[in-house]
């Protein structure tokens, strides 16, 4: 699986990839599967462990436009090799798709958690070593008053952290599904019709299912897209931060400005000698078009009806999953170009210096009415720096 | 101010009118101005009451190009009128837009908020009343198996659970914006340099101007838009709902189904007699307007750069407004279709039985390999809402 | 009519507002009755002139939300105050507002193309004032290789051309609706029964009431969208051009490169003699929004069922209605800053001066194999600017 | 490549894949190359046949995150691999990997232009053959005057019409890249040196190398990114007409309904006898996602700066290429869909019959003021569908 077309994407490896959705799906029905068996519906289970695999994908993927999803051919694949008349009885397409969409999401926001606390432990160095460090500050692209790097850094850790709490929130609340044909477990108590109590067994199958997941259950939500939608707006949260950071990055890497610079600049297929901020600029990528992706996710969820849509769901699938990989590479790269972003503290003086008059014509016009105007006129900028390292350290510890 | 493009634009009245922004405006530079006041920092307070009004408005709003925003020609007026130089010192144009649009934006999300409860309240009701009503399940557009009305009315009202916790969590958390020219305080410090401990002083400022306010305080989010971001995915969230919801009612509505009827239909301008689903229709329409609005939200904040931005700020101001506004109108629109709302159940034990052969064959096929088999082939139905109804409880007290 | 938070609105006037669309509905409803009464099908018409007017804005808007749509208010009006049953006979709502929403983006397209000539005049002269203006080429975001300003002014009036070109093909074919209740004009041929060919009179009152709005004809276009999509995509075509433009001056313009600057920079409410350039940063603000509005017209396009839809078409009025009025601001925005646009060539060729080694890299590289190596290394710089001239020459005469 | 979460996807075949993108990229390699020599600047020309292939496309793939493209790495291994310096001299990495996305899109249009035709076609007939079917006309999602299938199937057919021209314009113009570093095709004209005139011999090298790949020539437009835009509006055009097929096709095949139905229905994996409308679903499914897509592009295009951007490039490939691919794929599912379509004119007839008192509720109205009256009331249907056939027909002849 390579993609020429969005640079890094090896970055996410199989991630959410065709392969890994099909384990997740058999690790749904296998879940499932077991789950009948300990509640004593099914006489016993079927271990699907390598019945199918990477050599069924083109012929499952090729059978899904039939039913309008890949669910349909796997049921008959595993059905057809272990025998099991089992596999799959009392969930719908759905339950299986739905599923393996969330194991899959959770893989990936895991991994873009982990690059973001990598992110966001090279960024409280950067804010503790450039606290002190002189910068114009800049306000609609013109020179305003002075700040501190590690003020500037501060305000992207705070995106981090506003994004980690939503990431998280999202991730610890994936929610199983197992409605069955219309979400309301009929198959499911239908099959345990036998045993004293079916509603409570077929709830417990679900209990059971969902917690051997390591996923949460609750009503089916076949037409509730608050989990899927969800994790959109959080990985669009996350992306707006990188834009934000890849853009100033890039911007303050301009010959003009130089203040930073990638560790290591991209070269150019026919200049010798440029340094382009490559991660930046791939970061900037990635940020331009996530919106776009998880604005797909609410159109498609406003437009869910019945007890199962004509439309809006197949829509999800392949939008979540590249907005999911795009943020692991994206999480990736971003760790990368902080861990070795190079900042050159006597550029930003000397910019400052240079400056000067204009970094301080709000500090006279104060100073006019109140006395002071000494420099370095940077207010709270240590105080706030403190309170943002306190709050971020309150989502990693031992920042 | 009258809409005639957005059909029951008066429901929002006038949240977040220019007038009510200006108002807003207004009342946060109160705020500060009494703080600054309350510190020692400034001599004394002025009051601002009644100093601009509505007829400002037409000339605020031509001078706002020259600055970029509305706030300078606002000074000025303010400072002029009253004679005090100590208005708006210490703060930036942002600080005082961004915390007058909170300001909007909470009056907003409390209507919505409010309307949203009626909501709920309406399907609690309805989801009592049809707990057992038994209809025809839908997927993919054709008949499945079969479900109550009161199991689809369920599904609305978590939808509106997982949307009021996200609203309420925007809504409790919103921030006033106070960090001068570029975030760090810089300007309150330097007028409290009298004082003992300036930075305590100008601290103590910020505390002072936001509890008045109602407002959460904590650093400086010029550049780091998450409560902006968060607050249209909130939105857009909710929206969805109220497509699905519009999405369910229209098609029941049609003659061939007829399993719902909003309570007053819309007329035809040439057809007697026709009834049209106008709410539903028009909860549709907001849906699908909604996810464009808040994806340029966040096209908006991952753009911004330095420590304020050159165009990403300006794009949010009105993309936000339209959408609050477009939320009011249908969250109240959404409540009266639901207080209305004509179910007719025996047009859907009818249906139910014309297609008892086809909803009933995946209980025979489960039958086949387990006994059982006899209708209604409800499942968990009845504890399904149970657990919604316990927890749609939670969330608003005596549903 | 102010928008406090759409800074510059005031420059579309009342272009597209509520009374311009209720002066537009009624001229469809007089070129109806007109051509109904010529045809021999009514007796005679009824000057609706003057009957309704701003003073029944509101009681219109408020009643829209029964029917769904304003028209059928204003039919009740004009009917009962001319006391004529003619009027709107054989029409439906949609004909109205579709015909009457046509009119007004014609209107604004007009104006818009009025400003993109003065911009691309503008631009003409800077073209030939700098095409040998030496200035550094940039490319992600570092130093490339020399070009000149009037290389890159070329650009952005190829930009305008192409949208220009896109402008017009829709402007051109705007058509006019009257389709009747289900685009098969029956009431209308049902009120022609008594003439000879009631078929042949009916589709004479459509060229008739459509040629004298100055419109296209063809068929009903109720679910066929493409003309309000076209409109949408050549909008956001122009508005891509503006937020080049707007980026590379707003980039141009920071203190350390310096190169261009706004006639007029906009002020700051705390820093003296701060110069933003805030046209610039007006016209991205347009770009960052624009892309989300034509997307929504498409989803709400491609929504469309049966033979008038369910929200689709609700969804689009203020939806093209906001992006059209913003075209227009942001076209006479662009047009200032073009006309003002003061270009520094000795800062382009000091910084050019300063960059040579990194300009002149690839020369380098390319006269190691093959001779040649003089400056300025401006390629085919003047023949591009040549044949751009040239084409936009063709656009619009003496250029 | 399977793509087990867009089923239908195998449709696209190797369009647009890594292969053919590789492919493309060294055709234009090719064909500039081959230009060199013709003009006389490169002594001779090489071939490129086989020099890479699909086993390089992982190290490819990895390595274009280096310079964020995968040009870079590849003109190392032709150069490597041929020994031959020329390769790629003059151009920029931006001029390869534009022209082989226009290459690539190009193969994608003509794909979809050709299924287009075929639905078409399969229109057309179903228009003849039903021109006087009659059936309920719905609006609102209710019962309004009678239509025929004809005239419904006449206006996806002028959705298709309008699309088509829209298709065919883009693809017409597609235009190579070959600007060199900056625009200015510096380089080529360096390499020209020894040549009477270095230009001349430059543009002519262009004009070679464009019309050789079949495309336009003109300015670079390495910023300018109209061919790309229009080529997403275009797409998106036709997406929403297949949307409104798929959703009206959905709607009637409902078992209440019943007036159309797929010739292949899909299958449940719980409910036997289910025949799901699959196409129609996968046809709203694209028209869902692919106007943000569309939007991506431009949100892209308008922050292009400088000569060459830095991130709105590299947010543009991926996007277009799953816009495309997707295109192919509908585009294919359409043209099957509309050739199985399945007519019940028993089924028409009988829902119209049932509905007769409301669908000729309007025609009683206007009767009661004019004469006339009887049925069926299909106003000017057969001149409409006349008009549209032969609209049809001037864009695909013998139609």
């Amino acid at each position: 699986m390579s993609d020429l077309l969005w640079p890094g994407d090896e970055r996410a490896g199989s991630l959410f990839s065709d392969a890994a959705l099909l384990d997740a799906m058999v690790r749904a029905e296998q879940a499932w599967l077991d789950a009948l068996a300990v509640a004593g519906i099914a006489p016993s289970s079927t271990s699907l462990d390598g019945v199918v695999g990477v050599d069924d994908l083109e012929e499952l993927a090729a059978g899904a436009e039939t039913g309008g999803n890949p669910v349909i051919g796997l049921v008959r694949l595993l059905r057809e090799r272990t025998g099991s008349s089992w596999v799959h009885r009392g969930l719908t397409s759905q339950d299986v798709l739905d599923t393996a969409l969330v194991l899959c999401l959770r893989d990936a926001l895991d991994q873009v958690l982990a690059d973001v606390e990598r992110q966001a432990r090279a960024l409280a160095g950067l804010v503790r070593a450039h606290r002190g460090t002189v910068m114009a500050g800049r306000t609609l692209t013109q020179h305003a008053v002075p700040i501190t790097f590690g003020l500037k850094a501060s305000t992207w850790l705070l995106g981090l952290v506003d994004s980690a709490v939503a990431l998280r929130g999202v991730r610890d609340d994936l929610p199983g599904q197992a409605g069955g044909a219309a979400g309301t477990m009929a198959a499911t108590v239908e099959l345990a019709q036998r045993l004293p109590d079916p509603v409570a067994a077929a709830t417990g199958v679900l209990r059971t299912y969902v917690s051997s997941l390591g996923l949460q259950g609750g009503a089916p939500w076949h037409t509730r897209r608050t989990p899927i939608t969800g994790a959109g707006d959080a990985l669009v949260t996350v992306a707006d931060t990188w834009g934000r950071l890849g853009g100033d990055v890039a911007l303050l890497s301009r010959p003009e400005i130089g203040e930073l610079r990638e560790a290591l600049g991209g070269g150019s297929s026919t200049m010798p000698g440029k340094a382009n901020p490559v991660l930046s600029v791939l970061l900037r990528r990635h940020a331009l078009a996530a919106p776009g992706l998880a604005a797909t996710l609410h159109v498609a969820a406003s437009s869910y009806v019945d007890e199962r849509p004509d439309g809006g769901w197949h829509a999800e699938w392949d939008t979540l999953r590249t907005l999911a990989r795009r943020s692991v590479v994206a999480a990736s790269q971003a760790a990368d170009l902080l861990e070795g972003l190079v900042v050159d503290a006597e550029r930003m003086a000397a910019r400052a210096a240079e400056a000067d008059q204009t970094l301080r014509a709000e500090q006279r016009s104060m100073t006019a009415s109140d006395g002071g105007g000494e420099p370095p006129y940077l207010g709270a900028t240590d105080l706030i720096i403190d309170n943002t390292l306190e709050r971020a350290a309150r989502v990693w510890s031992d920042l």
